[in-house]
């Protein structure tokens, strides 16, 4: 039954394959490019959904919902979106029997669908901010797929929003990568690098793009989501204008900002081990697994009366309940199954916790108790588990993203010459360096190393980080940026 | 700013795209067909989805996520599925600026790629039942599209599951028309009748269907949801086989099941009156609103003061904190305008509950309170409100329900003849007849009278229920059945 994982350090690609598919997360389908995420996988998203939904919402966000066909013609109304984009499009030639008089696109992204509705729905500055935020499925025509991280389809929420100033599109631009944040570090333990990203690498149809950069195991970089301020451009390429307090006709300044089903990938490769998925419990369909081990009736009797017992104890503790997501605890009564069998696929599925209760356990009035993260088995009093795993499941959401951040920190080198830059960059990991910033730099960088500039690091107040240093590949005179390269997903 | 909403008696077509656009719940797109779901209406359907959700887990169910592009190849698996959908296909033919070799077409449903991927998932009867849930939109090309009632994109859930026999497939179909009944009444507060469909009906690859329907304003019928009972017509066509305890292959049983963003056009059309819509509490987003009344800034410390007070209050209040869902109470500081112009708003909004306080209801410790559903004002004093909310907002909830039964029950009509119920026709409603349940005379009643049978009723344990009465159409004697007609959307 149970196959065999691929080691990381054999081959990292073959091993997050394998444990997708195994944990049953997702599933290659008959659509090239298109993935089926398995109940496993979606819960994950579901869970996702909620917590960002929630930040949204707090920010005074609304969920709205857009159409998936867009005329041709939208697309091209503002230039560098069209070229961007038009690559990447599926197109419908006919429908209901007709070829279509218009060919429509499925959205790659909404800002030309949302921007028409906008134009109409926006008369004054009372009509501002107006804050949206859909939940959708979008198409990107792929060549080359990898579960979850790139995907002809994929699920995703994108924000979008229209403001009266520059200023207020700015901010709220820099707002929302910091819900992203704050999200990606204590939601997904995964914590993330904010910056900006270079005008090559911006979004099409962008004025500035700000990232989260991720580092995953094998010590690439994975973009985990970006906040865009689009300035006028799609306002002015649709005619989405206010009259504002002056009386003055004025195009709205707008962001969008998005994070897909892409997450779900970079929080495995964040965690999981040779043994499978490594699950943050706040991701966590199922929190704490109790699986009874008996040889005959006369055992089963008192072991699964205990563990039914232990599993109410222990969602019944405070500090249980306190915690900010519900927690659930599963008896495994499966007699189907050999308690080896469940060990194996519950640290497969990366369930948080599992307890194991046999008949001479019951007689010592103990448990082993074990975390998934630390796979070490522990003997406890029965009495003392409800509030270790109070205890124990905050303490992995939080030693997960300490044990990542000192792994990227670990793998981070600052360079002070290309040379020094090109003779490590073999070895992986974030690359930090002061930057002139060049764009034909830039695609030097990427055709000698196939690594990219990730970002350019931000102060304290989102300004691009600048350094006296010289540019370490041009020797020129500071101020310089400073620059994260690495090779990427 | 207020517009007018034509009324019901005048052109209850124009009230209800009048209330549909006035209250902001959906727009026109600039694609033919297709709708925009603006925030007032989507927070109408995350209530339904949640609602739905928690149900459907309460069942086993889990929600999973397949690509909406399907190839044609796989459509035309199933003979009478491909003949059913193929005229309202919308197709990708290009893609990624390349033509595609194999056509892809947008889902107007999923059997197909669902049973790609079950076919691939299940081995053994270990593997049953399998119950899966999707949210997701879904293409159907449409001649004459009405908001949220018929578009070509739409919102729904649609629910596959498999079993390893006959009964336990029809048994699954049954309970789920089941939980569409349970919700439609409880949640929507539109009562349904559960039904049969006739052959001519039933979904392009069923063995059968079941249905809700429910009764407008106009007296016309609306077809709320639906159950099939596929039997292993696509399990066929996929090879869908698992081996049996009797080491036997076998195909599965499978269901499907669905409803839509329709639910919210339905849900309108029950309760909404002449000056916009009225919501079930079940269904809010804001369930009550206090609007403070004061002319000068004296006034403002008191009177803004106690509307704070009193939302705390009514939010603590026992028995509104143990409602099903989380009531909000909305405290309006909106300078910019008129209590007047608020009234009217939340009135075109249907909040289940608006209390008004001014300087003198200070004086005479009370508030004006006033029921959407009844517009009928009250005077109470203050300390008495918390708990009148906490019986109204239930009582709303009921009354609706009952309202609208009682409103169906009295158009609900039996008829003996085919020229009486020829003769009532045009004054609408749901005609109840004794009937052969021939394919010929369904089609004669289309033509003559544009109403068609919306269901075979049926009896406690879901057979069709049957008369001993001639067909009301025919003359034939008993037994036949008992069958619905009405006009219908």
């Amino acid at each position: 039954m149970a196959e065999k994982i691929t080691p990381r350090a054999q081959d990292f690609s073959q091993w997050y394959v394998d444990v997708v598919l195994q944990a049953k997360l997702a599933d290659y389908s008959p659509v090239k490019g298109c993935m089926v995420i398995r109940p496993n996988g979606y819960s994950i998203w579901e869970r996702i959904q909620r917590e960002l939904d929630n930040r949204f919402k707090a920010k005074g966000v609304q969920n709205a919902y857009f159409p998936m066909l867009i005329p041709e013609s939208f697309l091209k109304k503002e230039a560098e979106h069209v070229e961007g984009f038009a690559p990447q499009c599926a197109v419908v030639t006919y429908a209901g029997s007709k070829e279509l008089e218009e060919k429509l696109i499925l959205r790659p992204t909404s800002e030309t669908i949302i921007n028409s509705m906008f134009a109409k729905w926006i008369q004054s500055y009372r009509d501002l901010p107006m804050l949206i935020n859909q939940w959708a499925n979008v198409i990107r025509w792929e060549m080359r797929t990898r579960l979850f991280l790139r995907t002809t389809e994929f699920l995703w929420q994108e924000g979008h929003t229209c403001h009266a100033t520059a200023e207020e599109s700015e901010t709220y631009t820099q707002q929302m990568l910091k819900v992203y944040h704050e999200f990606a570090e204590n939601i997904l333990a995964m914590p993330v690098l904010m910056g900006k990203k270079t005008e090559s690498e911006k979004f099409a149809g962008a004025l500035n793009t700000y990232c989260i950069e991720a580092m995953m195991q094998d010590k690439k970089a994975l973009q985990a989501g970006t906040s865009h301020n689009l300035s006028t451009n799609f306002a002015k390429a649709f005619e989405t204008q206010f009259l504002d307090k002056d009386s003055k006709q004025k195009h709205v300044h707008q962001t969008s900002w998005g994070v897909s089903t892409r997450l779900i990938g970079g929080m495995i490769m964040t965690h999981s081990d040779d043994k499978g998925l490594v699950l943050p419990p706040a991701l966590a369909q199922m929190h704490v697994v109790i699986v009874p081990i008996y040889k005959n009736e006369a055992e089963k009797t008192g072991v699964v009366a205990q563990a039914q017992k232990l599993a109410d104890e222990i969602m019944a503790q405070d500090s249980v309940k306190k915690l900010s997501w519900t927690v659930k605890v599963h008896v495994d009564l499966d007699e189907t199954k050999q308690p080896g069998w469940k060990f194996h696929e519950y640290e497969l599925l990366g369930i948080p916790i599992r307890i194991e209760l046999g008949p001479r356990d019951l007689e010592k009035k103990q448990a082993v108790f074990t975390r998934r993260d630390l796979s070490k088995k522990e003997f406890l009093p029965l009495d003392t588990i409800p509030a270790k795993v109070g205890e124990a499941l905050p303490a992995i959401q939080k030693e997960l993203l300490e044990k990542a951040r000192a792994f990227r920190e670990a793998n981070t080198f600052k360079v002070k010459t290309y040379e020094e830059f090109k003779a490590k960059i073999e070895e992986g990991g974030f690359f930090e360096a002061s930057w002139c910033n060049d764009r034909e730099l830039e695609e030097k960088i990427k055709q000698e190393t196939k690594a990219t500039v990730r970002c350019l690091l931000l102060d304290s107040s989102f300004k691009p980080l600048m350094t006296d240093d010289p540019c370490f590949m041009t020797g020129k005179k500071g101020p310089n940026f400073k620059a994260i390269f690495a090779r990427s997903y």
